[in-house]
């Protein structure tokens, strides 16, 4: 069955073990491997090297990749010590925990980045390419599975690639990537797509078959995660943003069929989408980074008529319903290179509304998506900065409240800015909405605080808010001994509330 | 002479005095205005809208501009209680202390979202457009000024537009504009800019005759600032950069002749540019927002071969010698829309080398460019934003400390966030330079603390760094309800400094 998906044949005595291939990769090397969020990556390989480490081998690797990964990647590395250094994104409990005791060195990195930092090497010498691949074409070229990631610019800066072909992704996933790259400065030109369905580069990654040394098979699935129950809150939350979409049509600010949409990941922008199944939109279109159940839901109501990504992204039952009507999703869905997926300059021409989750908010509208309590990365930053900056909306989404009622997520400053109050236009919480435009620092944190901010929060919000304004500089008043004292509270008594 | 300047015949009726002109501007309405700094903003009129409200009228207005303007506008308006609300940026005194004292509703915008903002809707019903220009065309079309700034959209979205036609403004400005607007999504194109020298519009503003309701004539210069002198701290400033590029050539991740220039406003920045004329670099280009006076140095001494931005903004020396030697600058330099000189789209096609200032920086890379001490606007984010997210390399320069060494620029935690840790790729004061590229959040801290704080603050800053990493989550290390003592320390004693 590999060989058929070997299509050039001089390839096809390449064709060895996990352990053979993983040889090629020795300690100091830094290795680029395919995958976004646990589609797509390499399995085999990094299970490879993660026993050698195991074995007493002294090995220590530089990871990159387009965003997270599985298990069989992030946690058998970080947890067999191989995992030194990581960029750009991750989301396994195992190299979060390296990377919040210090073990492993994590550059938290906006991941329309990570592509054009590799072409500049800024990353330093890519030795490996490791991805994962559906086929090999009669030229060389590389069809990516579940996700296309950081693989070109892997493969074209690599000195050699290592090649896993997954054979339990169906063929049928052939022709939904659309691989275009861009060149470095000053030899760029503009990216032609002007709509979320054009479709502007090769079904295939470019690659020279010299630099691939070793073809794996592999048939270990997709480790995806399970999306959690679409709960009250998401719900509520989802009917917020609806409702305001709606006002935006009527009002002549969105067109009726609003713009390409582009959500987080997880349970909660899982939601938001999900919603729209039950709105009144019609002919909606797409242009994010992952496509969750919820597209699928939106695809088969006939609401999505297309969705460009860099990954797909379902849940377990999501992943089956996929399999099984691949020809019909694969109709709607492109997937893209993440350098093109979360570029600016697409992201802006198209004017997307982008709608991503926050940890924490302040009054004045920063947003902090990765440290929590300043220090503790929960995740990274991903797509959302790509996104936000250059949307035509740009909407953060989180729950009032988090660990029961302790920590509130509206706070007087955020712990860890990752979106300054210039880059977000809406804020949307299960208490309400905040429309944060045309306005100043103070007219913002009213609406925030009113609309936004738990009833358990609210009073000492405004209590801050009164006692800040009254001081001597009132554009974005803080007393600014006091303004993280929350976090401070937190972590002393275990709840922000004063006792 | 203001009867040459007017080519459309039919226009000639509408002169009229600014008194006069200023009557259709009524209490309550958005004036959208000419200029980006104190050039090419109009002048009459605002000084007649400050008189009518001195002379006991009631009238409160919205002012949107490029970015600063010049005394008449900003000042004039400022302490006559006509401006309520600001947008997008100011550096004037009154102004800035209206904003401070919670008089004036100021939002600090990225300059490149304003354009796009007004097209959406987003600020409001544009009542009147209100330009300074160089002259009409027979068309009825504006030819601008020293600047463009956000004229084209304000007098393609203002109900009526009124002209101030400068004739201090030398005639050999025309033909130095080019004209270029993007549609709103989703009829969105690509730019077709792929060189800083590319002209891809037309030299004036399209304009509906029709709207065309007054034209004042007037002949006040615009309102130059002097530049600082060039001093050691900004030269060393200048040398860090230098060698630093130098360095980058050789390792072969930047051309020889570099990538286009962009430099901030102010003496810094002019110093930081100027150090180029010593330098071995030739063949350089810039792609900026402002032509400052180390500019017309790089043309003569043959460095510079062209300067893309929005707005000629000289000295008042520099204004002469621009005068003196127009024909000759002219052949050199490109005026554009701020919409198009601060794209990201082009920013990030071009790979621009983006070069701003700091209010200060932390130990983790995050910058504060606006608020000082959390709460005191300065001037605003300006176009740092625009450049810095999607520059090839993103620098930030700051003097190490402030206020005779009160203040260290260096701190545990920025009190104010503009620029993100994933934005900010190297930081530089007189101390040293610190390339932050390919590290962690840690490693960071190493690198600036060590090269660019002042010996004076780096025991204290090593001493945080240290006991913060003594702590349980090891990723960017903090003790959160001390982060921003520094600052809180400063307001009660008046030093950062421990006594």
């Amino acid at each position: 069955m590999i060989i058929d998906r070997i299509r050039r044949e001089d390839l096809r005595n390449k064709i060895m073990s996990a352990d053979e291939a993983a040889s090629f990769i020795k300690d100091g090397m830094t290795v680029a491997t395919s995958g976004f969020t646990p589609s797509g990556y390499p399995k085999a390989v990094p299970l490879a090297l993660a026993k050698r480490a195991e074995n007493g081998e002294k090995l220590g690797l530089t990871i990159i990749t387009g965003a997270s990964v599985g298990d069989e990647l992030d946690g058998a590395l970080a947890r067999s010590g191989v995992m030194k250094r990581r960029y750009p994104y991750q989301t396994n409990k195992s190299s979060r925990n390296a990377i919040n005791e210090g073990k492993v060195m994590y550059q938290d990195m906006h991941l329309s980045h990570v592509a054009q930092f590799i072409n500049y090497g800024y990353l330093g010498k890519i030795n490996v390419a490791l991805v994962e691949a559906l086929a090999i074409t009669e030229n060389g070229g590389i069809i990516p599975t579940t996700s296309v990631g950081v693989s070109p610019q892997a493969i074209s800066n690599a000195d050699i690639v290592i090649v896993e072909i997954n054979t339990s992704q169906p063929m049928e996933l052939e022709g939904i990537h659309d691989i275009y790259m861009t060149e470095k400065p000053p030899h760029r030109k503009p990216i032609p797509i002007v709509k979320p369905e054009d479709r502007v580069g090769t079904p295939y990654i470019p690659c020279d078959p010299e630099k691939i040394v070793a073809i794996v098979e592999c048939d270990i699935k997709d480790n995806v995660r399970p999306l959690g129950p679409i709960d009250e809150n998401s719900k509520k939350i989802s009917n917020h943003i609806i409702e305001f979409l709606e006002q935006e049509v009527k009002e002549g600010r969105l067109p009726k069929n609003l713009l390409p949409l582009q959500s987080g990941v997880g349970s909660v922008a899982n939601a938001v989408l999900g919603g729209l199944v039950e709105s009144k939109f019609e002919n909606l279109t797409c242009y994010t980074e992952v496509i969750q159940d919820s597209m699928f839901d939106l695809i088969d109501a006939g609401k999505v008529t297309v969705a460009s990504g860099c990954s797909l992204t379902p849940s377990e039952e999501g992943l089956k319903r996929l399999h099984e009507n691949i020809k019909h999703y694969a109709k709607h869905c492109i997937l893209r290179p993440l350098e093109i997926s979360n570029h600016p300059e697409v992201a802006r021409r198209l004017g997307v509304i982008a709608m991503n989750t926050a940890i924490e908010m302040d009054i004045y509208g920063h947003v902090n998506s990765t440290n929590i309590m300043g220090s503790r990365m929960m995740n990274g930053l991903g797509g959302s900065g790509d996104f936000t900056r250059n949307a035509y909306l740009s909407i953060f989404t989180t729950v009032s409240t988090a660990k029961n009622g302790d920590i509130s997520s509206v706070v007087p400053f955020v712990s860890h800015v990752d979106h300054t109050e210039h880059d977000v236009a809406v804020v949307v919480t299960e208490q309400g909405l905040a429309d944060l435009r045309n306005t100043s620092p103070t007219e913002r944190a009213k609406k925030i605080i009113e609309n936004c901010a738990h009833p358990d929060y609210k009073p000492m919000l405004w209590d801050y808010f009164k006692r800040a304004s009254s001081g001597k500089f009132k554009h974005q008043p803080h007393i600014i001994g006091e303004s993280l004292s929350w976090h401070a509270r937190f972590l002393e008594t275990g709840t922000m509330k004063i006792k």
